[in-house]
C-alpha cells in the first residue's frame, strides 16, 4: 500500500513535491489543499482532487503525510504547528534564526496529537545543514563555508521586480572563483559578503524608463545588494523568457579542518550542489523525508524533528537488508 | 564525565583514532590492547596503559567503547563479534560483499550482551556510503559512481611489495579526468575500470635487480593492476621518503539523476574529500561514531548498527539546541 501524501499550496514548490511524488512507486498523491478556490486551481497529476482548506479535518484519515508549500514568513509558523495537531507534517521552514521557536511550536502541536512533524527540509536547511553537521563532528577543530550559486535567487529578483519601472526580473548569486579555491586550498580564510559572492541581474524595464535610476536602487538596496557587487544588464521581454526562463540552482558547503597531534594534516570535506530545478530538487528531499515522517509515527514516534534526529535508511523506499547489501 | 574508550591494536588506524580523541574533549582514551608483548608498544597519549589482549575482561567495566582496530580480511570477522559480547564496539570492516554477514553475527553478539556494535565506519564504506544512500533516496532515478584519489592505497602498495627485488612501494590511484567530466556534465557514463581510474606506481628495486621484470610483474598482476592503465616510476630510497611518505588519499561520490514529469532536468550531487592523512581522517569519524555507540546504548539500543541507522545528532558533542540553533 502506498503512503498517502496531500499537499497545501500549489506553488513551485509543491509541484516539486509532486513531480517526485510521480517517481515514488510507494508514493501517491490524495489531495492538494488551497486557500483559494479550488476550482482555479488545476492540478497534473490526473484524478487528484483539489480541497478547500478549510475543509481539511475531513481528511484527518484519508492522508498519512501533509507536505506544507507555503513561504517561511507568515505561512509555516502558523500552518506547521496548526496542521501538525492533525496530521504528519513536513515543512521547509528556513528562516534560520526562528528554527529553535518554530521547533517547540511544532514539537508541543505534534506531541499533542501524536504525530511526527518534520521541519526546514530542503537543501539550505536541509542537505546541507546534514553536511555541515556531520562535517563539524568529524572534523571539530576547522572551519563551515557555505556558497550558494550560480543560481537564481527567487527573494532578489522579487525584490527587483517591486522597483518602479520594473516588468520582470532574474538574479543570479554566483561564488567568487578566488574566494572557492582558497577555502578548497585550506587556507582558512574570513570573508566580507562581498569576497564570497557577487550578484548578476538581468531587468525587463518599461519603455521610457530611467535605466539609471533603477539601476541606482538595485545596486543600492540595503541587505539585498547593497553588501555585493551588483551588476545589471537590461534586456528585453523576449531574451528573458528565451534565457531566463529557468530556476537553476545549487551551491557547495565547505568543512575545512585538521588532524594530528601538532595539528599537521588538513582535510577538506566539499557537498556540492548543481540543480537544473531548485523546486524539483527541493520537493525531491521533501518527498524522501515525508516517507520518513510516516514510517517513524508508524513505529510509535511523536513530536518534532529535524533532519539532525532521522536516520537516514528512512528516507529510502529499501529494507534495511537492501541497503547494507547494496549502498554501504 | 568523559566516554572512556580503548582501543585494540595499536596500527595506522588505531593511532589516528587516538589523535581524534585528543581533539575532543568529552572523549578519553583509557586503555591500548594488543596481541603482542605490551612493552613493545608506547602509545603516544601519556598514562595510557598497554595491556594484553587476554586480560581484557578485566576491563568491562572501566571502558564505554572499544575501537577495533584490526583488518577486514580476517582480524574483524572474529573480534568483532566477540568483543561485541563485552563491550559497545565501532568497526570499519570494509569487505562489502561480506557486510551483510558480518552484521548478523554482531548483531547476535551486542544484542545478546545489551551492547551497540557499529560497524563500517570509515570514509568507504562510512561516509561515501552515507552519501551515496541519501543521495539515492532523494535522487531515485540516477547513477552513483565512485571515485578514488589522487591517494595512496595501502593494499596496491603491499601488493607490489611483495615482488622479488622490490625494497619499498607506494601506489598512487588517480581519477581519469575526462570520466570525472562526463559525470559532472550529466552524461551518465558506463565505464570500464580501466577508463575511471589509472594507477601510478613509485618503487625502490634492489641493487641489481630486474626492472623490466618487476614492471611487467607489477603491471600484468591480475584484479591489483592489470585492469588498469599502470605507469612504473623505479626511485631511490631517498627519494621514496622524502616525497612519498605521507598517506594521503580522498575521492568522491557522484549521483547524477533526473526530475520532472518529463525527466527534463538534472541534478548532480557531488560529496568530495582531500585527505592529508588518511588514518586520521578514518579515526576522526570513528571517533565520532564512537560517542554515538555510547549514547545509544545508555538510551537502552542493543544490537548492530550501520551509518544508516544513527541520527547524525549523536556524533556531535553539542546538544539538540545547539545543533538546531548554529547547524540547522
Amino acid at each position: 500500500m502506498s503512503i498517502r501524501i496531500a499537499l497545501m499550496g500549489y506553488g513551485n514548490l509543491s509541484r516539486g513535491v509532486e513531480s517526485a511524488i510521480n517517481q515514488n512507486e510507494d508514493l501517491e498523491l490524495v489531495a492538494v489543499f488551497t486557500r483559494r478556490n479550488p476550482e482555479g486551481v488545476k492540478v497534473r497529476t490526473a484524478g487528484v482532487p483539489v480541497v478547500s482548506a478549510d475543509e481539511i479535518e475531513a481528511w484527518k484519515d484519508k492522508v498519512d503525510v501533509l507536505v506544507l508549500g507555503g513561504g517561511s514568513a507568515t505561512d509555516l509558523p502558523v500552518q506547521t504547528p496548526k496542521y501538525a495537531s492533525m496530521f504528519n507534517v513536513v515543512d521547509s521552514f528556513d528562516t534560520h534564526a526562528k528554527i529553535p521557536e518554530h521547533f517547540n511550536n511544532v514539537d508541543a502541536a505534534a506531541k499533542a496529537s501524536g504525530k511526527v512533524g518534520i521541519i526546514s527540509i530542503g537543501w539550505d536547511p536541509g542537505m546541507f545543514s546534514l553536511l555541515r553537521m556531520v562535517s563539524t563532528a568529524v572534523l571539530p577543530e576547522g572551519n563551515n563555508y557555505t556558497f550558494w550559486g550560480k543560481g537564481v535567487s527567487q527573494g532578489h529578483s522579487d525584490a527587483i521586480r517591486r522597483i518602479e519601472g520594473v516588468l520582470d526580473a532574474r538574479q543570479y548569486t554566483i561564488p567568487v572563483d578566488s574566494a572557492v579555491d582558497a577555502v578548497r586550498n585550506s587556507e582558512n580564510p574570513t570573508f566580507t559578503a562581498r569576497q564570497q559572492h557577487t550578484r548578476e541581474c538581468f531587468v525587463v524595464a518599461e519603455e521610457g524608463a530611467d535605466l539609471a535610476r533603477i539601476e541606482k536602487e538595485i545596486v543600492e538596496m540595503p541587505n539585498y545588494f547593497e553588501p555585493y557587487d551588483t551588476t545589471v544588464h537590461f534586456i528585453s521581454m523576449e531574451e528573458m523568457k528565451a534565457n531566463h526562463s529557468g530556476l537553476p540552482h545549487g551551491g557547495f558547503v565547505i568543512r575545512s579542518g585538521v588532524t594530528g597531534f601538532d595539528k599537521e594534516h588538513n582535510h577538506v570535506i566539499e557537498y556540492n550542489l548543481k540543480l537544473d530545478s531548485n523546486p524539483e530538487f527541493t520537493g525531491s528531499v521533501i518527498a524522501a523525508y515525508a516517507r520518513a515522517a510516516y514510517r517513524l509515527n508508524k513505529e510509535g514516534a511523536t513530536g518534532c524533528k529535524t533532519i539532525f534526529d532521522i536516520p537516514v535508511a528512512y528516507l529510502s523506499s529499501q529494507s534495511a537488508e537492501e541497503l547494507r547489501a547494496h549502498l554501504l
